[in-house]
């Protein structure tokens, strides 16, 4: 089973990685970009019997820190 | 127009940062993780007027390393 687990920083924690790709962006000439949010994308193949349960804990003990991040698990396949 | 930018290692590309989290998340007890792979995710807000041109020039300039990377663009509203 393929996971995609997707960690963004919660809104109000400063973020100095975008800020950093938001300059670079505007450097390099690109317009209309109003804000820009780094996060971490992590990919998972987990075996077809690991719990929904399962899953939650390892973003909760690892994969996020939920005192500035956010975590979505999304099931691709 | 929100954006997200999926920005993950080709196959064959060694991931340090993929097999260290694979490598804890056995450590701390899962089982039945198989592969581990760490990605980026960028989150940008642009204006509704950005083409889809401009959004993939600014994913090959800067925002994903070709050579190794891979990058998938997804309009999230």
């Amino acid at each position: 089973m393929k996971i995609r687990v997707h960690v963004s920083l919660k809104n109000g924690v400063l973020d100095p990685q975008g800020r950093a790709i938001h300059h670079a962006l505007e450097g390099l000439g690109f317009q209309g970009v109003n804000d820009v949010r780094a996060g971490r994308l992590i990919e998972m193949d987990v075996a077809d019997t690991t719990t929904d349960a399962a899953l939650d804990e390892m973003c909760r003990k690892l994969l996020a820190n939920q005192v500035i991040e956010n975590f979505r698990i999304e099931k691709v396949a």
